[in-house]
Parts: C-alpha cells; structure tokens; sequence
C-alpha cells in the first residue's frame, strides 16, 4: 500500500510469471477462467513484487471510488464540524473516506460540489442543501449517484433525508419559554427558503397560538445563515417590545447574547434565551445555555447508514427520517 | 461532467470514429504523432458522445489525483474546523478536492489515515501530526507524497511545516498576566510529546524566570488534548495556589471557566484567564476571553501554498514558516 510501490503494475507480475497481463488481471481478480495453478503463481508474483491494486485503479472497473462527500455550508460552525466528524467517523468503519465540500450556502458553489464530487465517482454524497431552489438537487437526482439530504429537505421532492422535527422543536422552544411566564417572545429565524428556518417558526407561531398570544410580525426577524448582518437585523428590534428570544441556532443565540451584553442587558435577568442544537452537548463553555437537542450525531449516523443502503443497491422507495428534538434545559431561560 | 454520461469511453468514440482506441486516446491528448485532420474528428465525436475524462481516469495517466488529505485530531474542535474550512477553500480555489480524516490524536489512526490517503493516490497531505513517535511522518517521508505539517513540527525530522511560533506564545500569555500583577500561574499545558505544548511551556518558564518568579511544578499541569479527563487534572491543584491561568488552547481555557464557575468562582474577579488560538476571531460567544491569536487562516493558507509547491515539484530544500502569535487583549485577565 505504500506510495512508492505503485510502480509494480500487472505489467511488471506479466514479465515476471511469463503470463499475458491480461491473465494477470484476470488471476488477481480470482476469475473463473483461470486455473488454480496459474492464480496461486500469479499470486505469489505479486505478493514478491509489491503490488497492491490501488483503490483508483479498482475504482476504473466498478464506476466508482470508496469515497462520499459531504457537501455542507460551513465546517467552521460547530454545529456543521459536530456533524462532519461523526459522518467521517461512521464512513471510516464502513471503508469509505469523506471529501468535505463546504457551499457557504451559495447555491453556485453547491453546484460546483456537486460536479466536483461526480467528477471524483464518489460512491455517495451526504448534503445540507442550500434551498435557494431545487435545481442542484434535481440535477443530482437525475445523475443517479446516491444521496442524502442532512438536516433540510424538501417538501415537494422525493429524496431521502435525515432531519430533526423542527417544527416539533420550535414549538417546544416557545411553549419552554411561555411555561416561564414569557408572552413577548422574539424568533430569530434563519431565511424562510430553509426547510429547518421555516419549521422551526411554524413551531414557534403554533405554541404561540395554542397559548392565546397574539402572532406579532415585528417579533419574527430574519437573521442570515452564516452569521453576517446579524446585529443589524437584531438591534432593529426595540428591546423592550420582548422578554424572550428563540434563536434559530446557538450560533445565532450566542450572538444574540453577545449583543444583548454590548447594551448592558444580562441573560437571564434581563432577556430570557433558548438556542438551538444544543452545541454543549460537544463543546464545554463557561455557560449553560438553554438549548434544543437536535440529535446531531444520531442524524450523522443515520444519513451514513441510509447511504451505505443506497450504495449497495437498497431499492427502499425511501427513507424519510425525522428525529424529534428535545429541550435541554440550562441556565438562561 | 454529469454521472450518467460516464458510459461513453473511448472505445466508444473509437466505434464511432473508426480509428483504434490508442489513435483516440492519443488524439485526445494531443499526442505528436496523430494528424490534426484526426484529432479533429475525434474530438467532434468525443464531444457529440458527452465523453469526459472523469478524474479518476485522468489519474491514473498521472499517478496522482486532484484530491489532498488534510489528517486532524478532531474536526469538531473549533480550532482544526477553522482550519479545515480555511484549505479546503484555498485548495479548491487550486482545483483540489480536500478528504478529511480524523486521528483522534491516536497513533494507530493516523497510521491508517496516511495509508487511505496514498491509496487514495492523492497528490499531497497536510498533517497535524499525533507525534506520540516520529514512525508515520517517517513513513510519509519515504513514500515520496509531498506533505506538510501544520501546527506541530518534530524538531529532529528534516520536513516542511508551518507553526505558530508557540514558544513566544507562551511567553507573551505570561508575560500578560504578570503586567496584570499576577505572580502565581497556573500553566495548564497540554502532552509534551506534542511539539506546540513542549514549547508553550518553555514561554511560560522564561517569563516567569525573566520576571524573577519561581517555577513552581505543581503549577505546571498536563491536561489531554481532547478534553476527557480535564476536570481531574485541574481541579487537584488547590485553588488558592493561584491567581492566573495561562491554557494551552482556547478550549481547554473554556473548560477550567466552567470547571471554575461551578466551585463558585469567577473570571476574571477570582482568577484571571487566558487562552491560546483566538477561536472568538471566527465565532462570537457571549464572551471576550484573552487569548494568544495564532493566526489560524494564515497558517492554513501558507500550509495550501507549500503543498501545492511541492506537488509542482518546486524542489526547495525545506519551507519553515514560523508565524509570531499576538495577545489579544479581552475582558478575562
């Protein structure tokens, strides 16, 4: 397996055992028509001269490489980085290695992923789609590579998928909140074409509703995905028009945090405060915040096992996993 | 490039053509000794066909993919996701798709880790290494594969690398809390076998020495690298034996925060605290914890630009890069 042995080629066990390479090939790859005799010759050639037939070079005769890619909008958040390390783990076990493809929720750089991966003949693809529209996923669908969405999906397609009840999540999120005499609760969600974005709220107005408060559009703030332009869209808010926040993610709660604190205000005294993901879970902090659990490993080792199905050939109509989220109470609501 | 078009090979333009599949071959790599009038038509049908050489076939050609490993201790360590984010957007900027591969700093693992690559015939691996031995960078070493370290460097092992210069780290986390009047440090250091811990120390040491301190061993504390097992190791030093904390990284100084809020102690009223590698620089927590900024991007960025040097064959004896660390100044010393 070692680098410099990639020299000794079926070329080289052909001049040695005086075989076609052709027999060569066909003795290595333990075929029919050839004898014992000539296999266990073959064989013993190649085991003396080094040769190891390379993942690449077996990939050429499949149609694909023992590889997935794992196609997400940013590895530097902890919660996409939780996620990656325990779909590279999971597909290590399985014999398979992981490219990492990161889309900064830019709907060009998915599509490039997406050709870059089909490109490398990865055996699979594991991605959390950016759902600016269904073009990229479509155009996987068509290629016929399996895959799977993580984390978000689509409702008009039939795709697998592997997700979180984010609407269950929402609407534990609030009622947590309401349950601790809280009637004015800001949601900070993600942009509506996200399928987890969009649920999440629908959570949100569903506790909201069931608890008789009224459903006040200037509590339900748009806050971008990666994080940038988030202050502006936050601080916009009057705080004294809210005693809670749901943030759509711990990153997103932390910033809100963070910002809550550049104007004096403290949580919980002042602002109560519930994320989502439960980052703690992975990650010790010097706080306890109140957050959704959303199962990220659980959701990482499903999308791996439903993939390695796929790749070999699992003709399940489809899997549609949801994965219901549980509140972890902490120190901030 | 799309997944389904795979099937149309060179025989297949051959068929088409009427001319061998060596005279396709060789036409399509505009060979010397195929006609113009021939290449010509054979690219009209290879076009007409959908053919592309996918990248595996190309490799083989070569002998090498356009893909490069990066081998971490742990993506879901802000510290390595930063990084990871960082080369896989330079090497894709270069045409390279990234694998990753975790070592959970075990040396078996990353044992194996080096092998999946090669046989991955990737063109070139940035390492983190484990360093419990030198055995698998000597390894990397003899097979040829360009590679780097990032991070850590073996001080007897002729290789390339790019570190932060750790041993000035330490010495200005140090030398912070002195000015700020602390004479007790606690140097919660990470394994020795691990080159940037070794010489985070050796700062902490000439500070304190140069500011006329006694270095006090029951001060200088190992903790492990990925956390399991921290609380133990901190919580046996008393803590009246010390006013300041230097931490061997940003996540080890989360963790002796939070270790240090549930014995009802405060940062920084009660103790004072820095860390090391500035994670707050790409993530905002409700915090702003000092820290040792290590310039992650940068070293990420120079790590990408010397492996694809090498992978061009730029023969330089070796590339050391060694980049100054900086205190950032934040609201817990």
């Amino acid at each position: 397996m070692a680098y410099q042995k990639r020299n000794a080629t079926l070329k080289d066990i052909a001049e040695k055992t005086g075989f076609s390479i052709n027999t060569v090939s066909r003795a290595l790859r333990d075929m029919d028509d050839i004898s014992e005799a000539t296999k266990k010759k073959i064989r013993k050639a190649s085991k003396e001269l080094g040769h190891v037939e390379n993942s690449i070079a077996q990939s050429l005769r499949l149609g694909y490489t023992n590889t997935i890619a794992v196609i997400i909008g940013d590895v530097s958040n902890p919660f996409f980085a939780i996620q990656m390390k325990e779909v590279e783990t999971y597909a290590r076990r399985a014999g398979y290695n992981t490219f990492l493809i990161n889309t900064n929720e830019d709907e060009q750089q998915e599509e490039i992923a997406i050709k870059s991966a089909l490109n490398q003949m990865v055996a699979g693809i594991i991605i959390c789609p950016t759902q600016k529209s269904d073009k990229n996923i479509l155009f996987l669908k068509k290629s016929g590579i399996p895959f799977v969405l993580q984390g978000r999906r689509f409702s008009d397609l039939d795709t697998d998928y592997v997700v979180v009840n984010d609407e269950l999540g929402g609407y534990l999120a609030t009622h947590h909140l309401i349950e601790k005499h809280h009637h004015n609760i800001l949601c900070l969600h993600g942009p509506l074409f996200i399928s987890s974005a969009r649920e999440r709220l629908a959570g949100y107005e569903r506790a909201m509703r069931e608890a008789g408060f009224p459903i006040d559009p200037a509590l339900e703030v748009e806050v971008p995905a990666l994080g940038e332009g988030f202050s502006e869209a936050f601080l916009s808010v009057p705080f004294d028009s809210y005693s809670g926040i749901f943030a759509f993610s711990d990153m997103v709660a932390w910033e809100a945090w963070a910002a809550l604190k550049e104007h004096g205000l403290d949580v919980p005294k002042d602002k109560a405060l519930i994320g989502f993901d439960n980052i703690e879970s992975r990650l010790v902090l010097p706080f306890n915040m109140t957050s959704v659990s959303s199962f990220k490993g659980k959701m990482a080792m499903l999308s791996v096992d439903i993939l390695l199905k796929r790749i070999r050939h699992d003709k399940t109509s489809s899997y549609k996993l949801v994965i219901d989220p549980a509140v972890k109470e902490g120190d901030t609501v």
